[in-house]
């Protein structure tokens, strides 16, 4: 999927939901296995369950490598679950020299066939660039984070512009709103005007709505422009939303919840 | 391993140098399989030939991860080949919100149980803690990296300190030199002074020599300190030595060149 289909997917389910799946062996709902096996069957029906409200899915890849080379297996069964009608984004936050990064690149774009990668930006172009020069496929750099740790380096003060406007500014032009997103914390919400001015264009991916305290609204508000440009990604508020076998139909609920409180921004894009 | 093994190796091995695994399918010299059987068998032949100089294995895991699950299979193979007497490293450059780095945390050091990983700076403190909280774990931070990028943020003269200083400083007090290391480029040899004024007690581990033209002497001039303090690594210049049947040999010659360059200041420590 490319960025006009998400466009196009955007408008038609008049949502900007993207369904985390950082699914956690030790946190199974009521009905499934504690397996690897669970996990895929847990993911298999939290898609069905929200596939009508997501334009995306995003598959947390720690929580896969935590249980090896078995967990990497219900990763790769996960990504072929997923629908052609969302975008699909491996969250991995990569990045390294380029030979490593092509090798990045290959395993999420090319083995996995995802549209879509996290990459962190601290070791500059070269680390970003292998990722942008596969065609049809999306680089979603990380800008400003949703976690206290982003005053550390991203919003410490004694650099001015902080640090995360000078990535945001400089990675943009490494390539187009059309294989380039960011990753913008959504507890930074009031951040996102200003954000706006130095990527008018580009979709952001935003993190941190439910368990991490981010308002959608207020996202939309201060986030979206003519493309819609967002992606709004909720985990844990709608995969764990139940512990009981009822987890698949809550979910679905949570989903819809989520998909309705932006709708008005998605319908008038 | 801890780090007072670390510095007894170094003594007795006399040599600072870190193999790095970074084994590509494509490039398995004559005689190997160009399967991921045949990336553990040569891996196999690689350490074997190579245990006596190296003090220290990095596995890049972005040449498995190519490969989907079955390269991951390999990486774990290849985990269990590595010797008890040298440190083992995850180069995997990882780094999340808290919850998903544990995670990852959890898939290098329990699952895998490598006694270090790589770990990127941009998300703050409460992305790198995770990793911090193993104990008898090292946590290898990057600070200043050997590729043309590290231009773009970590060095950009727009900001004073530099990124990279201010990351050092930061993160080293967040553990102490007996949990922590930090990643700086060979080919940065002339910052190294600057550096130890900043972590005069911590391990760097120095990727850049050879392939990407860093000077190991120089190295070592700049950046020892009592506790030997540094670990050099190389990559292709001693595991594509040779593209033979007598692959095994010559990395083994190779590794030993690097380690008696390097000899009088491991000796001294």
């Amino acid at each position: 999927m490319n960025i006009t289909e998400l466009k196009s997917q955007i408008r038609l389910k008049k949502s900007f939901l993207c369904v985390g799946l950082d699914t956690d062996i030790t946190k199974l709902p009521e009905g499934i296995s504690k397996s690897v096996e669970g996990m895929v069957d847990f993911n298999r029906e939290i898609i069905e369950a929200t596939k009508d409200y997501a334009v995306a899915y995003k598959i947390n890849t720690a929580f896969y490598e935590q249980l090896g080379s078995k967990g990497w297996r219900a990763l790769e069964k996960t990504r072929e679950l997923l629908p052609d009608h969302a975008l699909t984004i491996a969250d991995a936050k990569r990045g390294d020299i380029g030979n490593t990064s092509t090798m990045y690149a290959k395993a999420f774009f090319e083995t996995m066939d995802f549209d879509s990668i996290t990459v962190a930006p601290y070791m500059g172009l070269d680390s970003v660039k292998p990722f942008l020069k596969f065609t049809n496929k999306i680089t979603i750099v990380l800008g400003l984070t949703s976690n206290a740790g982003s005053t550390d380096f991203q919003t410490n003060s004694i650099y001015n512009p902080p640090l995360y406007k000078t990535v945001l500014q400089r990675v943009s032009s490494w390539g187009s709103s059309d294989n380039l997103m960011f990753v913008v914390g959504a507890t930074k919400a009031e951040a996102l005007k200003e954000i706006r001015r130095i990527v008018p264009d580009h979709f952001l991916l935003i993190p941190g709505v439910g368990a991490q305290g981010g308002n959608a609204v207020e996202v939309c508000k201060h986030g979206t422009n003519q493309h819609g440009g967002l992606l709004i990604n909720s985990s844990r508020g709608i995969i764990y939303a139940s512990q009981g076998k009822d987890f698949a139909r809550v979910a679905r609920e949570k989903a819809k919840e989520l998909a309705l409180e932006t709708a008005p921004f998605a319908e008038s894009i």
